[in-house]
């Protein structure tokens, strides 16, 4: 009876459960974190990878997402990238509103009450006394615009309006036409801009729920009332609809957008389903619920929970799904964008999606090969159908090796195979900033990068690493040859380690080298030294980089002069402040010692005590750069987001671990949540529990995984996706916890597959 | 009185020549000529440089233009290309016409009573008991229906169709939209082929004289009656209007066509004026007289004259203007496309518009600058808004020296210069057959492409000859250290000159060399050895290479042993038959001697007689090729016309003179023509007089230029384009004429500026 009484009250439960209100996870979310302080992170509305990101453009602008403070709103519009430097990208298919007399050429509005939720962004432009509100489905933006008492209230679009800062992207042409009193089609072709873009064209068909009282459209700054349609002679057009309204008087539009055609905008465009745009944002909501709820936290820390629910969001803007909106050739593979950069992403965002969503993480993959088998190469990076830029190594081979390692399946890794030979072994030519690897003829030739070419030591470094990437699918693939010519290069960092160069009382450092071999002399060039595309260290420096040897940590000890000279070196780089000119580092660059938080290359360096089995130093400089370096404020990101970069820092170490990308080896670092459930695409759930976790107590004092004690400082892919319980007992004082396990994986102790 | 009469006259005489009716060239023009036998000369309707051009599709293509005997038609499309060998090119928005319930699948026929007109293409498809008409201005079709009683005459457009055969176009995707009962729009989507295109989109706009009955569209082969739209997920879509008609019943239909956008489609339909097809025809009739006026031919050979102006008809066929079209970047320059390959054309198609149209010449050139600027490097070929192929070296660089020697002057040359230095310096990586110089890193070191690339000995001889136009240009606009860097440059075919090659009892002669400085040695590889892309021989062999010095025949002279083994050397050339493997030459070559006048590189060779002031012996081999290998037949071309290529080389010699590209020198050959007025753009007119011309009468025997005896077989362009007469004397026999006058300028002679 006592088993039957069990089971009732069971079955009493789960319908209960199944009717409460689901957790909301979104209200965690504030996707104004990182939009101001250079973190460029998009606040608009969208789906999780929807390709349809609407939100609000500035003017004057240098945050690249479209949003900025102190300054006018020109419009919304519905395609942007979220937290990418360099040039401003997209910004595609502006609409706006406004009272009175329409001037085509001057509509921006001051604004206030802006406010950013998971599925909606609502704005007054406070010159028209207008207000907004957007959501988005996967490739449609939903507008409401709500009037005041005025004869000639107005929406338009302004299809010569794109994002331009540095790095221009460049205006090609424009068509609009007046379908109807409620429709309005048209097209905006741009081009240029960071990634050399090719010409791409965003079409959209716009769905109007009140009819036009007038109308009209306009090129080149002039207005032509009445006159349907605007033919493109490499000109700028818009058009607009005009209504008489009453105070509240509500006007929404429905725009799908496509990179086919118009009717494929127009089947977008009924993604939308009701007139009512609660219902659009319930959908993102619900969409996003489902992601985010796969990392189920519990903490009393409500702001800890913003900023990582905030990250994790950012993890699942990018790549865009462009599935079924490929203009450039036809596949059955998987097609995805917006790769922005994967110099960038290949570090956490792609590790944190390959184990949550390891279906669309092998899809991404597949799309990459795919673009290689149909666009020359795979890319670093790739916006509007277009390859490029490169920053430093052919890092999309670490995506292929981080997927293959993890167990992921979906993706032809022959053929990513044959792709990450052609980055290692065709030199791209012409403009190495668009496709594969620079310098490439040098780098087989000598062993390194010569500064005949541009970051000739972000290069070698990075080709190195990528070299390993090679290696180890190579030997998954059981084609040895292979595997042995790129486990040799991979050692091929070493030839740009000059024993010369020393630094707060250490020798050695990556240094530039000239093509007959003898190493760059120059006073002005120091260890410090920072630069862009144009320099050899591209936004890191040598002692930044010289830590940069995640697949051969082993190797780097020995070359650094050993276990305490490694650990010495460690300390003093999370403890010194920076001694050369600071303008030497870029513009956004936060430092935490000399590890420039702002930008990526440093990205491994914390965790890397656990290859010398000294955690609680990782679990120190990880707390610290979490608790002073994120906040959750709207400058909250210590650089840009680089695709949600920052953000996948920031979310995995709150989890307790790190990938090193392309290894099946993620390094504990310090749990920040007492509990935190990991619900995999399968299914299967790991339970982490970080028991006393808290400001104070940030050192692991005993680890047990399902139920065994855990004596090494890292884990393997199938120890997190497998599920089960993995507990920490924290402390306030670093422990003896891991000081003598196993070590991680290192090149040399083999491959680990 | 009697000059008063006189005036009298004369003012009588001026009003009737007047109201004469003018005299039609294209009557004489025969666009089928070619058309068959591997010319793939387009026989459909089209304008002068139109971008528009609108002809009848074949299925079991081998002809490349479009049209094939022996087989069923298909439709007619809107786009193609000139005598381009390679795979097949465009083929887009094709229409069609047919009775009885339409299958999307199955509506090609059988045809008869094809006939092709300057302006008009007409054909009955004998399946259907329809007959059709075709006429075009620039930017738009003109299609007329004829169909028999039928309660169900239709007329369809097919947005899944495009020219297909070897080295594929592949489709990407189309939709449709029938706007009302006599409106349909649409676009097409293709990429790759021969020219490895990104995707171009042909867009269209058409409207019907008739309201239709009945409509539908299709997609993937699947009708759906009264559905008006189709979308684009990378399907293939059509659709039709039906209507009742009795026997006689026209349909008319106007296609605008566009790269643009819809709206600029529905532009492009308005250059078409009234619904009458004959007042197409005749605007576009007129506009042919206007260029084809400009070579007035006084001869009662009309068989002659036929091929002539059917030669330079197809002349002025490519490349293509597409100003106003350029949906890639928005540009101040001109904008043409179609350059389909410049490996053909830069030899006489260009000159030849050079001398005729040379502001267009230089529009040509700039907006090969202008791409340039904007797509890496200037074209060696480019269709569809994509640069591709490059045949063999980057002749667009002998475009740039022929328009500045014959002092075009609306060009950027300083930009030009830069153009041309990049394509001499920067390797175009990845794949060396699209963009610039192929073997770049082995040329600029080694002096010589070796066989570790494909096409070695074309690309070293093609290379000299570039870096002497690249001198040419330099040195007029004073930039001396270059001037003199590439000078020593264009002798680099010396480094591909083997001593030990013999062959009949000649030695020395072109011949591969490897990357150590060894010669090739294989007992398979022969002075006859041809083959394509992947041969050291490109659509040539080493015996006809070997003459590719066009910009240093003395040195060549020399390198052959002086100037009487010289002359025996092509005295054999063009003598002896070919030894070798039939096989080893290419499909279409039709040979005169060793000479493969099929296809280009033997183009100057007849001509170069010159250089050792035999110029009967080139009179005779020219008048040999001219008589035995061009015909008014449908197979009158001896090879693909190559965008007016094969015809540009007759018509030069028709008039007695053919061009050595990039210089001011004109080789003088043997008239054809008793009278031929040569009218520039600017008004000035050259009358040739070849007194006694006749198929017996080939020898000049004496000759003057505006009545002073000229006793040189060259001319300068100024001699040509600024007017007045030039006389021969012809007879039947050798004379000594011009056997001791001055040579024409070799390199080592200096530059002639």
């Amino acid at each position: 009876m006592k088993i039957r009484n069990f089971l009732m009250v069971a079955s009493l439960l789960v319908p209960l459960g199944m009717t409460a209100a689901p957790k909301d996870y979104t209200k965690y979310v504030d996707p104004f974190i990182g939009a101001d302080g250079g973190g460029y992170a998009f606040c608009g509305a969208c789906v999780p990878f929807g390709m349809v990101k609407l939100g609000p453009d500035c003017n004057n602008l240098t945050e690249n997402a479209g949003w900025q403070k102190d300054t006018d709103i020109v419009g919304f519009s519905h395609t942007h990238l979220n937290g990418s430097g360099g040039g401003c990208k997209y910004g595609n298919v502006l609409f706006m509103a406004s009272t009175g007399e329409l001037d085509p050429n001057d509509y921006a509005s001051p604004y206030s009450g802006e406010r950013a939720e998971v599925g909606m962004f609502s704005v007054n432009l406070d010159r028209w006394d207008v207000s907004a509100r957007l959501s988005a489905s996967a490739h449609a933006g939903f507008h409401e615009y709500t009037f005041p008492k005025s004869e000639s209230s107005n929406i338009f679009v302004d299809l010569g309006k794109f994002l331009a800062s540095i790095e221009m992207q460049e205006f090609v042409g424009s068509e609009v036409t007046i379908l109807s009193d409620h429709e309005i089609q048209g097209y905006t072709r741009i081009r240029n801009g960071w990634n050399y873009s090719k010409a791409y064209t965003v079409y959209f068909y716009a769905d109007f729920d009140r009819a036009a009282d007038s109308f009209g459209t306009w090129i080149e700054g002039k207005k032509e009332p009445g006159k349907r349609c605007q033919a493109d002679h490499n000109t700028k057009c818009g058009a607009w609809f005009s209504y008489s309204t009453n105070a509240g008087d509500k006007v929404r539009v429905k725009v799908g957008i496509s990179y086919m055609g118009y009717n494929k905008a127009r089947e977008n465009a009924m993604e939308l389903g009701t007139w009512n745009i609660e219902d659009t944002r319930a959908e993102a909501v619900d969409k996003w619920n489902d992601i985010l709820s796969q990392v189920d936290v519990e903490s009393s820390d409500e702001d800890r929970m913003k900023i990582f629910y905030s990250s994790m969001y950012r993890i699942f803007l990018q790549p865009s799904d462009y599935n079924g909106e490929n203009p450039v050739w036809k596949t059955s593979s998987p097609y995805y964008g917006d790769y922005h950069a994967i110099w960038d992403t290949f570090r956490a965002t792609h590790p944190f999606i390959n184990i949550f969503r390891p279906t669309i993480g092998g899809d991404m993959v597949q799309s990459l090969v795919d673009i290689y088998e149909n666009d020359k190469y795979m890319p670093d990076a790739r916006s509007s159908h277009s390859t490029g830029r490169t920053q430093g190594g052919s890092n999309c081979d670490m995506l292929v090796a981080d997927a293959y390692v993890k167990g992921i399946r979906n993706v032809d890794y022959e053929k990513a195979l044959d792709a990450m030979i052609k980055n290692a072994t065709v030199p791209p030519g012409d403009d190495e900033r668009q496709y594969g690897r620079g310098g490439l003829p040098d780098y087989n030739r000598l062993g390194y990068v010569s500064t005949d070419y541009e970051r000739g030591c972000s290069r070698t470094f990075e080709y190195s690493a990528n070299d390993y990437a090679i290696a180890v699918l190579a030997k998954g693939l059981g084609k040895e040859d292979i595997y042995k010519e790129y486990l040799k290069k991979a050692s091929n960092w070493k030839n740009l380690w000059n024993p010369e160069i020393s630094s707060f009382g250490f020798s050695g450092f990556a240094w530039p080298r000239n093509g007959d071999g003898t190493w760059l002399s120059d006073p002005d060039f120091t260890v410090f030294s920072s630069g862009s595309f144009d320099h050899q260290f591209y936004e890191t420096f040598s002692w930044e980089l010289s830590f940069y040897v995640p697949h051969d940590v082993n190797a780097l000890i020995a070359m650094m002069g050993g276990r305490e000279k490694f650990i010495e070196r460690l300390d003093t780089y999370f403890r010194e402040s920076f001694p050369g000119k600071r303008d030497e580092l870029l513009f956004y660059t936060k430092l935490v010692g000399l590890c420039q938080i702002s930008n990526e290359p440093c990205f491994l360096v914390p965790s890397m005590y656990a290859y010398v089995n000294q955690p609680y130093k990782t679990a120190k400089i990880v707390r610290r750069i979490l608790d002073t370096q994120y906040t959750s404020a709207r400058d909250g990101v210590p650089g840009n987001d680089d695709s949600g970069s920052m953000g996948a820092w920031y979310a995995f170490h709150c989890l307790g671990f790190y990938p090193n990308a392309g290894q099946d080896v993620y390094l504990i670092s310090s749990p920040v949540f007492p509990k935190t459930v990991l619900k995999m695409e399968d299914g299967k759930e790991l339970t982490i529990l970080a028991k006393k976790t808290s400001d104070r107590n940030i050192y692991i004092q005993s680890a047990r995984l399902n139920g065994k004690p855990l004596d090494r400082c890292w884990l393997r892919h199938s120890e997190i996706v497998n599920g089960g319980t993995l507990e920490f007992e924290m402390g306030p004082k670093p422990s003896s916890w891991a000081s003598s396990g196993e070590l991680p994986p290192s090149m040399s102790t083999g491959i680990t597959l």
